[in-house]
């Protein structure tokens, strides 16, 4: 007997889906030394280089010690170094190497595969829907762990 | 600049979604003893009841050595028990205890509020095609990993 509804169960979808994708950027990043944990912080800085570990800690709802090991290994494996921030001296901030950048077209083709592979038999209109509606899921749930006002807009 | 075109990012919308997920329900389940890496346990064993470890890590693609320190914790709490298989008595299952069957449920309520959430400005036809376009994307993971001659019906 299931525990909800079968047909009410997206949680439960997302989160068989975050386990496949966790496996498959694992399998093809591993061989460049990227952890598990550390893909997502290597994405955060391919968007935005050059922020603060808070930063990256908040924007990926992450807790600060677990980025700060993320981190730390990503240093250690030389695709980022710690830098002082211009604007205030009292923070560090973490930015991208040259070899980080080398990294950027196969991260993109990685990424892009997985995202063919999870609709692939999708038509152009079903791939947008499902876009779009996990956009707003995901604002949704922005919005009410907030208390924001206005409504988030998830890019 | 993004490392993927924005309107192609569907792993990233549910790696955020994901992570959402998992505070959520470690703050509604937190009180009950139930930490982050074990309610997805619990879940599996309230729509099968009795089955191995070994079932359970790859029913959920967790490794093993993670789901028998999910099972430990959820023993040591009082939720499961380990009992001999009537059918092989060299394998152990995992059965739930009164007390887990006396927080179904919560936990039902649980996940359907979150659910709620997800999809609050959704509209009936919205929330039903979000759930066929997931379970068509863990379909198609499921499919590809597994070389399969005939496609999973992901429940």
């Amino acid at each position: 007997m299931a525990v909800e509804d079968k047909s009410k169960s997206i949680g439960r979808l997302i989160s068989i889906l975050h386990r496949h994708t966790q496996i498959y950027f694992r399998r093809e990043l591993g061989p460049y030394g990227i952890g598990k944990g550390q893909f997502i912080f290597l994405a955060a800085l391919f968007e935005r280089d050059g922020v603060s570990q808070e930063y990256l800690s908040n924007r990926l709802l992450i807790d600060k010690g677990v980025t700060a090991r993320a981190i730390q290994k990503l240093e250690e494996a030389g695709y980022v170094i710690r830098e002082v921030d211009p604007d205030d001296k009292r923070v560090n901030v973490i930015c991208l190497t040259k070899k980080a950048l080398e990294l950027r077209t196969i991260f993109k083709e990685v990424a892009e595969r997985w995202t063919n592979m999870l609709t692939s038999d999708f038509s152009e209109e079903e791939k947008e829907l499902a876009l779009m509606l996990l956009r707003r899921m995901a604002e949704n749930v922005a919005y009410l762990r907030t208390d924001m006002r206005t409504r988030p807009k998830i890019d």
